[in-house]
C-alpha cells in the first residue's frame, strides 16, 4: 500500500495528503488554503499563481523532489509568454501533485489578502470586500428543454462557486443574451453579497473573462469638504484620491445654518441634495478619469457622514435633527442601489453601504472613526477626536465606549478665518514664532523648506503664498500665545504691548502680520482678533465635548489622545494642546491619526466582516447628547481661555512655559460677547 | 373552582375556553379563527366586526344568555354614529367575554374571505393578497436612548403584528418622519411580502389609520390589446376595468414582425418598449379616475403577458425570441419596483409581479391560464386554447401537462381583416344566415336585439353598426359554410353560384355583403375572400397546435375543450368546431373560460400562495415547442379545410349538416399560396 504524497501549503501552514495527478488549486480548496481563482480552474485568469520548494524542509517532515510536481505544461508555456510569470511561479490549477511538496501561496494569489492600510501603526487590512469576480462557463440554451438564460446562469454559479440566490436587475437583464454569446457561453460577473446573507446580485456582465478589474469608492462626505478614494477591490489599493469643497456651503457654512435654511425655504433639502449628489457625481467621474478607468468599473460605494448630511445626501428632510430630540429617520446602516440615491455617475447597478449613524448627532462618520481606530480594543483610556466643522468625539476602553458630536464651525477647516483656505498648494500649514524677535517664518504645502530658507521663493513660486490652512491657523495661534503675543483671554497684544511692528492695528483691535507680499501685489495674510476668537470658539466646543464624555465617564484624565480629521495628521499635537483643544496629556501619548472616518470607510468597503462589526460595535456605544447637556455649557464657557482654564494641564507645563501677559479685556470682551450671541440666536 | 366560559365561533367551528373579561379578538387569534383586524384591537379601524347569537344552541352544546358579553360600550358607539354598524354587530375588539357564547364572523370580517370569481363554475378565490395594511403605535424618540424613527416602527410591527425584516426605499424613508409626528406617532403602513419569504417592505405609509382603501392591477398584456382590471386588495373586488390597444402594433401587428422590426432597426425595442410602458402608464391613470381613486393607492401590479411581449415590456431585446433555440433571457417569475420597469402612475413604490414563462414561445400568458384554468387537477384529458394573437394552448389532466404556442395571427382581434375592428359598442359579434334565403342577421355589441328585430335601429342609432369584432368573423365564416356559401376549400362562390346576391364580385374572387348603409353614408360591412383566408391560416395555426399536443400525448380526442382568450367567452363553440378552429367533441363539452389569462392575472394579484402554486406547476409543464416541429406545419397545413379535413367530426357531423359544395379552387389556390409564400419567408 503507497502512501499519497504530502502537500504542505505556506504561510498557513495547512498540509494533507492527496492522491497523485491532484492540482495543486483542489488541494489548496479542500484544505481550506486561500488560493485565489476567478476562472474555477481553467488556467485563464493566473490568479492561483503558486511557489513550490524544492530540496529538504525539516520544518515540515518532508523532502521534495524536482518531480514532485508535473511538468510545466502549455496552458502556463501561453500565459507566460503572453502576460509574463515570475520565475519559480506555476499556475495552481495547472500544476499537479506526484510527490511530497511544499508549495507557497504569495500574498497576491491569497483571496483575503492583507493590506497594510496605516504605515504608522502596521495595522492590516484583510480584504473580504462585498463584490467579487466570478468566471463561469453557462450551459447553451437547449429548445427541447427551454430555461432562461438567467437560470442557466444561476446554475453555473450554484455548480461552479457554490453561490446560491442569484438575483439580477433588469438593467442587467438586458446585457445577459449578448454577454453570453459575444463569449461564446463562458462569462465573468461581479457578484455582490453583504454580510447581511441576502441575496447575492449580479451588478455587472462581460463577455468571457473580465481583465479589466473592479473598484470601490470610499467617501468621506463631510459638511465643508468631500474626500474620496477610489479602491481596487481585488488589492485594496487606493488608485487615486480626490476631494471637493462640498457645494452645500452656499446654503450654510455649519450644520445647525443648513438645517436653518430647510426650515426658512421649503424645498430647501431637495436643493441641497440635487446639488451635493451632482457634486458625487462629478467627483466619480473626475477621479476615474485621473485612474483612467471607465467609471462603469466601480461597482461599490462606501459613504461616511454626519447626520445632517447623511439625511441630504439620502434626500431626508434633516429638520428632525435640528431640534430635540434630535430623531434619525432611520439609524441603521443602508445598502442601496446606486441610482436609488441619485449617484447615476458610476456602474448603474453600483451598490452603496452607508454605515450607522451612532445618534442624532453623532453619525456614520464617527461609526468610521471607530471602525478604524477601534477604541473598545483599547486596554488604555483613548480620547478619539475626529476634526471637522462638526467635531466627533469617542472616549472609551475595553470596558465602555462613550461618543458624542460637538459643533465646533468650520473654523479648524480654514473658513471663517480671514486668510483661511482649504489645504491646497501654497497654504500656509507650519507655522512658528521666534519667542525672542516675535519674527515669523512658515511652511507651505507642496515645499520641505521654511520661509526663512535659501530657495524658498523659487520653491513656492507657482504656487505662491495664498493663505493659511486648518493646521496653519492651529500652529498660528498657539505659537502667538507662546510668544507673548496673545494673552490668555485671546486677546492679540498692540505693538507696544508685544515689541513688534508685526502686531497692527486693525479697527478697535490688532491682527498679527504673518506674510505681506502687498508691494508685490500679492496677497497680506494676517492672523487677526476675529480669526482667534473664531478658533477659540472652535476649540472650546472640541474641548466641552472630551470634557463631558470624562464626566460621563467619571474620569479627569486620560492615557491617549488620537487626534483624526480630514487634516488630522496635520495637526502638530504641541500646538493643539497650547490651544488647548484637548485635555491635558504626556505629549507622546498624543497622536494624529489622519483621516480615521476616511480610513473607516475603506475599511468598509473591502470588507463585509467589518460592517457586520461596526453594525455591532455601534449597536453597544453610549450615545452622549451635548446639545441638552447644561454641563456642555459651562464646560464651553470654561474653555475659553488659551490654554483652557478649566482643567490642570501638568503635561503641558513640563514642556512649554507659556509667558504670563495681559492686554486688557474690554474690547475683546464685547466682540466675544457679540459673536456669543449670534451663534446662541440661530 | 368554575370553569371558563365556552366560545364556539361559526363558520369555522372553533371553540376554546377563554377567561372571563378576554376579547372577542384575542379569543379569535388564539384559537386560529380567520377574524381581520388592522388597527390591532384598538376600536378604530372596525375590520374585527361580529354577530353574537343568543339562545339555546344544542348542535354547539352552548346556552347563550343575553349577558353574554360585556355590555356595549363607547368605542361601539362611537363608530356606530360615526360609520354605523349593521344590527346586531360588536366590535370583535371591544366585546369581551362574560359566558358561554356563540360568534358568527361574517366573511367580510375574514382576512381569507372567498372572492367568488367566476360565476359560470362558482370557484373561489381565497384572499391572501401580498400587500396588506398594518395601523401601528410607535414609541416616540428618546434622545437618552437615541434610535431612528424607521427602527421604532420596525419594533412596533415585531411587537404588534409579528411581522420581521421589514424594510423600506428610500422615497418611503423621506415620507416616514412627517406622518409619524402628524398621526400622533400612530401610522398605518401597507406592507409587501412575498410568498419567497423575503424581506417584507413597507410601500406606503399614512398618519393614523388609513381608511382610503388599496388596490392591484391586473394586465393581461396582449400584443393586440390590454387589459387591466383594478382590483379591492382587501376585498378582491373588481372596482374597474379598462382596455386600449397595444401600441406596438404599429411596429407589427404580429410577434414576429415585432421581432423584426428589432432585426432591422437597431433600437427598435427600446421604441417599443417605450411605446407600452407609455400606455400602460395610461392605462393606469384612466382607470384610477374612472374608480374615482389616487393612482398612488395602486400598490401591486402583476402581469401576464407572451415571451415577447414580457422582453419588451421588460426593456430585454426580444430578438433571441425570433429564432432557434428561442432563449428567454428570464423564465422565472419577476418581483420588481413598478419604476425600475418604467410604470410610474402609480405608487412609486408598487411592486410588480410577473407570472413565470413557460418557454421560448409559451410565456406568462400561458401560465396564467393554467392557474386559471387548473388542467392539471383535471381528471378528463382538457385541452385549453387561449385564443390571441399568438394562441397558447394547454392539454393535460391529473398525470401531465403539455403546453405550445401557436401563432395564429391578429385574425381572430378583427385586425387583417377587412371590416374587422377590436371587441367595443357598434360592433358586429353574433350572425346567423338562413341557409334557405342566404339572407343575414347579427347582433352588435351593445343591444340585445337581432338585426331584424323591432327598435334594432334606435338600439344602435348611437353606436352605429361599425365594423365585426373577433368573435363575429369566426360566425360569419362558419355561417357561411353552413349556408353554402363558403367551400370547404374557403373558396367564396359567386351569386349565380349561391343564388344570392349578396355574394358580389371583388376583384377576381367574391365577398359576401352583411350590411350595407353607404346610401345612407354609413359603413359596407363585407366578408371578404381575403377574410376568409386569414382566418384559415388563424384557425389552421391553432388547430395544428392542439395537433401536435395529442400527438406528444398519444391521444386522437380529448373529453373537454375549453375556449379563452380576451373574447373567449364570446367565441360560440359551434361556430368554432365548424371553423375546424379545434378538435372535435361533444358540443355539451366544450365551454368558454372568459379571459382565463386575465383570470389568473387576478388570482395571482390576490395570493401569494397562488404564485408559489403557478411557480410549482410551470415547473412540471412539458414544453412542446412548435416552431421546429415539422409535424406541425404537416398539421397546418391539412387543418385548411373548413372544418379541418384531417380528422373525422363524428360529434359535429351529428349537430350540424355541411352543404357538399364547390365553387372550383383557380383563384383561390392562387391567392392562398401566396399568403403562404409570404408567412415562410417572414
Amino acid at each position: 500500500m503507497t502512501t499519497d504524497p504530502l502537500v504542505v501549503f505556506t504561510p498557513s501552514g495547512k498540509r494533507g495528503r492527496f492522491p497523485v495527478g491532484t492540482p495543486v488549486l483542489t488541494a489548496a480548496r479542500q484544505l481550506g488554503v486561500d488560493l485565489d481563482s476567478v476562472c474555477g480552474g481553467r488556467g485563464i485568469c493566473s490568479k492561483c499563481q503558486i511557489t513550490p520548494s524544492y530540496g529538504e524542509f525539516p520544518k515540515h517532515g518532508v523532502s521534495v523532489s524536482d518531480d514532485a510536481l508535473s511538468d510545466w505544461n502549455a496552458v502556463e508555456q501561453r500565459y507566460d509568454d503572453k502576460r509574463g510569470l515570475k520565475p519559480g511561479r506555476r499556475l495552481g490549477c495547472q500544476a499537479a501533485i506526484q510527490g511530497d511538496v511544499v508549495i507557497d501561496v504569495p500574498p497576491e494569489s491569497q483571496v483575503h489578502r492583507q493590506v497594510v492600510r496605516k504605515a504608522a501603526t502596521a495595522r492590516a487590512l484583510s480584504m473580504d470586500p462585498a463584490t467579487r469576480l466570478y468566471f463561469v462557463e453557462v450551459e447553451e440554451p437547449d429548445m427541447h428543454s427551454p430555461t432562461g438564460d438567467l437560470e442557466r446562469l444561476q446554475r453555473a454559479l450554484k455548480t461552479q462557486w457554490d453561490v446560491e440566490n442569484v438575483t439580477a436587475d433588469l438593467s442587467l437583464l438586458s446585457k445577459l443574451q449578448p454577454a453570453l454569446r459575444k463569449g461564446g457561453w463562458t462569462v465573468t460577473v461581479a457578484l455582490h453579497r453583504d454580510h447581511t446573507g441576502a441575496a447575492a446580485r449580479i451588478t455587472e456582465i462581460w463577455p468571457g473573462l473580465h481583465e479589466g478589474g473592479l473598484f470601490g469608492l470610499a467617501i468621506d462626505l463631510g459638511s465643508t469638504t468631500i474626500a474620496a478614494h477610489l479602491t481596487d477591490l481585488e488589492t485594496g489599493e487606493v488608485t487615486a484620491s480626490s476631494g471637493l469643497m462640498n457645494p452645500q456651503i452656499r446654503f450654510g457654512e455649519d450644520l445647525m445654518s443648513r438645517v436653518s435654511y430647510v426650515m426658512m425655504n421649503p424645498g430647501g433639502d431637495v436643493e441641497m441634495t440635487n446639488a451635493v449628489r451632482e457634486a458625487l457625481n462629478d467627483l466619480a467621474l473626475s477621479i476615474a478619469d485621473e485612474a483612467g478607468i471607465d467609471p462603469a468599473l466601480i461597482v461599490e460605494t462606501v459613504f461616511v457622514c454626519n447626520p445632517v448630511m447623511h439625511h441630504l445626501l439620502l434626500g431626508i428632510d434633516p429638520v428632525e435633527l435640528g431640534q430635540a430630540p434630535f430623531a434619525l429617520a432611520t439609524s441603521a446602516s443602508l445598502s442601496l442601489g446606486a441610482p436609488e440615491m441619485g449617484i447615476t455617475a458610476i456602474n448603474p447597478r453600483a451598490r452603496v453601504y452607508i454605515l450607522p449613524c451612532i445618534a442624532g448627532h453623532v453619525g456614520a462618520d464617527a461609526a468610521a472613526v471607530a471602525l478604524s481606530e477601534e477604541p473598545g480594543k483599547s486596554d488604555d483610556l483613548v480620547l478619539i477626536v475626529d476634526v471637522g466643522t462638526n467635531a466627533e468625539l469617542l472616549l472609551g476602553n475595553t470596558t465602555q465606549v462613550l461618543a458624542c458630536s460637538s459643533p465646533t464651525g468650520p473654523a479648524f477647516e480654514g473658513a471663517q478665518i480671514s486668510s483661511g483656505q482649504r489645504a491646497a498648494p501654497g497654504a500656509i500649514e507650519r507655522i512658528e514664532i521666534d519667542p525672542v524677535t516675535k519674527e515669523p517664518r512658515f511652511r507651505v504645502i507642496g515645499s520641505d523648506l521654511w520661509s526663512t530658507d535659501d530657495g524658498f521663493d523659487a520653491a513656492t513660486a507657482t504656487s505662491g503664498i495664498t493663505g493659511i490652512c486648518g493646521s496653519g491657523i492651529i500652529e498660528a495661534v498657539a505659537e502667538m500665545r507662546m510668544a507673548g503675543l496673545l494673552d490668555p483671554s485671546g486677546l492679540i497684544g498692540s505693538a507696544e504691548q508685544t515689541g513688534t511692528q508685526r502686531c497692527i492695528p486693525e479697527g478697535r483691535t490688532h491682527a498679527y502680520l504673518l506674510h505681506d507680499a502687498s508691494a508685490d501685489g500679492g496677497p497680506r495674510i494676517t492672523v487677526t482678533q476675529g480669526d482667534i476668537r473664531a478658533i477659540q470658539l472652535a476649540k472650546s466646543a472640541l474641548y466641552a465635548g472630551a470634557r463631558l464624555l470624562m464626566d460621563e465617564m467619571g474620569v479627569d484624565t486620560v492615557d491617549k489622545v488620537v487626534l483624526a480629521g480630514a487634516f488630522g495628521a496635520h495637526i502638530s499635537t504641541k500646538h493643539a494642546m497650547v490651544l488647548g483643544m484637548i485635555p491635558d496629556a504626556p505629549l507622546d501619548h498624543v497622536s494624529s491619526a489622519g483621516n480615521a472616518a476616511g480610513t473607516g470607510a475603506r475599511i468598509a468597503l473591502c470588507s463585509v466582516a467589518a460592517r457586520a462589526e461596526i453594525e455591532r460595535v455601534v449597536r453597544e456605544i453610549t450615545k452622549v447628547e451635548t446639545a441638552i447637556e447644561p454641563k456642555f455649557q459651562e464646560h464651553f464657557v470654561a474653555a475659553n481661555a488659551i490654554p483652557h482654564a478649566s482643567d490642570p494641564f501638568p503635561h503641558l507645563s513640563s514642556v512649554v512655559t507659556l509667558p504670563a501677559v495681559a492686554f486688557g479685556a474690554g474690547g475683546s470682551g464685547g466682540q466675544s460677547g457679540r459673536k456669543r450671541r449670534r451663534r446662541s440666536a440661530s
